[in-house]
C-alpha cells in the first residue's frame, strides 16, 4: 500500500526534491497488534528534522488523517510503515521555491522475517569499512542523504553477519547500518555521541529512559573498536528489532555473552506502552 | 523533455533508491550550438562514480542513444541537460538486491537566464554558514546526497548576491554551492583540495588543464577565509555558466577587479572546443 499525498500512488515525479537531492526525511515504525509503535515520538522526530532542513510541513494533520486509514487497510497485520517527507517539487536548482509545498510518502512493507534468535540468543556482527559523514547540522537526523549506510550494507552478504557497525572518519564508532549500537562495561552503560555523524534512533531514547527509570547510568561518550573490544555486553537496537545482542564480532574475533543488564532492558522493553 | 530509462516518462516509482537513499548520481551539461559541452568528460566522470559507488552501470550503450534523441529533440535550441543515474529500485532496506537495474534519467532544462555582466563585469558573493559533510569516500563525486547545496543555497535569497561559498566542517574553503572556486594570488592559481569534501567540477578540470597549457601553475590547496580575503582575483565556475569573476564578498567586505588571470582564463575557455 502506498499513499503519495494522500492519494493511492506508486509514482512520484522526477522534478521532487526528493529525489534530485535526497532532500527529505523519513520515519520507519513497526505496526503491530493494531499499533504503531512509538508513533508519537516518530513524528515529533520528523517535525524536528523538517524544522531543522527549514522544510516547511504544515500537513501534519493530512498526515494522521493518512496513517489512521493505512492502519485500519492494515486490517490488524503487523508490517513495516515507512513515512518519507520530502520538501517537494520545484525551485531553481538548490533553491527551493517559496511556494513549494512538501511531498507525503506513507508506504507499507512486510515485517521482516529474522530468526527469533537474533533476539533470545544474540547475532554476529561485522565492523564496516566505510566511515559515515561528519557534519554538526545532520547529525541525528533520518534525513534521504543515506549513501554512507547503503555503502557500509552492501560490503557483505553473508547472512550469518546480521549487522555491520560503523564508525565516523576519525574511528569513533557511531552506530550499526541500521540500528543504534550500546555496550556495557563495568555495569555502566554507554553509546556513541550523535553529534558529527549518526542517526538518533527512537528506539535509543526509549532504551536511554528505560535504562534510567532501572537506576541505569547511560553516556554519550566517544568510543572506538578498543571500547568495543573490552566490552562486557553490546548490543544493537531499532525501532522495528527491538534489542539485538551482539554475541561476536568477527573483525576482531570478540565474542561476547548476552549479558544482564541487556536481559534486563529487553525485559523491560517488552512492557513498555508502545 | 524526460526519458525515464528510454520511455518519455516524468514519473519513477517511489521504491526506486534514488529517492529512498540518493542512491545515486547526477551530471548536468550545456547544450548550446548543437553540441552537448564536454560530455565525454561528463560520462567519463559518471562512470567512474558509479564504480565508486559500485552501481553496475551497463547500460552505457543506451544512455549515448537516449543523449542523441535528446539532442535531435532539441532542434539546435539550448538548454540544461540533466542526467541522473540510481542505483535502481529494489534490495532491502540498504541492502541493494544484486539483480537491481540502474535508472537512467534524462531531462532538459531551461537556461538560467543569467545577465551577461557576471560573465563580463563579475559577481557578488557569500560566505554560507552552513558547512560541507566531510567523507573521503564520497569527496568529488557528484551523487544525489545534496542536502548541505540546499542548506547552504537557501540561506539567501537576495538576487543581488550570486553564489555562496561553501567552507568544510574545519572552516576551510571547498567550493560555490553550484561552482567551484579559484583565488589568483602572487601570480598563483590555487583551488581547494578536494579530499574530504566538495563535487570535482568537468569546469575545474578544464580550467586546471587551460591553466597549464597557458603556464600558469595550479596549486590544489587547503584554503580558508583569510586566503579569500587577501587574494588578488577569485572566480567560481561550473559547466553551464563557464568562470563568473568575484567582485565582491558581502561577509567581508571585500572588493576585487576581474584581474588578469581570470580574463586570460575566460579568453582561452572561449576558445576550447567543447
Amino acid at each position: 500500500m502506498i499513499l503519495v499525498n494522500g492519494k493511492s500512488e506508486d509514482r512520484i515525479n522526477i522534478t521532487d526534491r526528493g529525489l534530485q537531492y535526497g532532500d527529505g526525511l523519513f520515519e520507519t515504525i513497526a505496526f503491530r497488534n493494531g499499533v504503531a509503535e512509538f508513533i508519537d515520538a516518530h513524528i515529533q522526530r520528523l517535525l524536528a528534522g523538517c524544522d531543522r532542513l527549514k522544510i516547511p510541513f504544515l500537513q501534519l494533520d493530512l498526515l494522521h488523517q493518512e496513517l489512521e486509514s493505512v492502519y485500519q487497510r492494515c486490517n490488524g497485520s503487523a508490517c513495516i510503515i515507512k513515512i518519507v517527507i520530502t520538501r517537494g517539487s520545484g525551485g531553481r536548482g538548490y533553491l527551493a521555491d517559496s511556494s513549494t509545498v512538501p511531498t507525503r510518502i506513507i508506504s507499507t512493507h512486510a515485517m521482516p522475517n529474522y530468526p527469533e534468535s537474533y533476539s533470545n540468543k544474540g547475532v554476529s556482527v561485522r565492523f564496516c569499512q566505510h566511515k559515515l559523514s561528519e557534519n554538526t547540522v545532520l547529525a541525528g537526523l533520518k534525513h534521504l542523504n543515506r549513501l554512507d549506510n547503503v555503502l557500509a550494507r552492501n560490503e557483505w552478504t553473508d547472512t550469518a553477519i546480521a549487522e555491520g557497525l560503523m564508525f565516523d572518519q576519525s574511528n569513533h564508532l557511531i552506530e550499526g547500518t541500521m540500528s543504534n549500537v550500546f555496550i556495557v562495561k563495568s555495569q555502566q552503560l554507554l553509546t556513541p555521541l550523535l553529534n558529527k555523524s549518526g542517526v538518533a534512533g527512537i528506539m535509543r531514547a526509549q532504551i536511554i529512559q528505560l535504562a534510567n527509570q532501572l537506576g541505569l547510568n547511560v553516556t554519550e561518550s566517544i568510543l572506538t573498536q578498543d571500547d568495543v573490544a573490552s566490552a562486557d555486553e553490546v548490543f544493537v537496537c531499532n525501532s522495528v528489532n527491538g534489542i539485538w545482542p551482539i554475541i561476536a564480532v568477527t573483525d576482531i574475533a570478540s565474542t561476547y555473552i548476552t549479558g544482564p543488564i541487556t536481559q534486563q532492558l529487553q525485559d523491560a522493553l517488552s512492557k513498555v506502552e508502545k
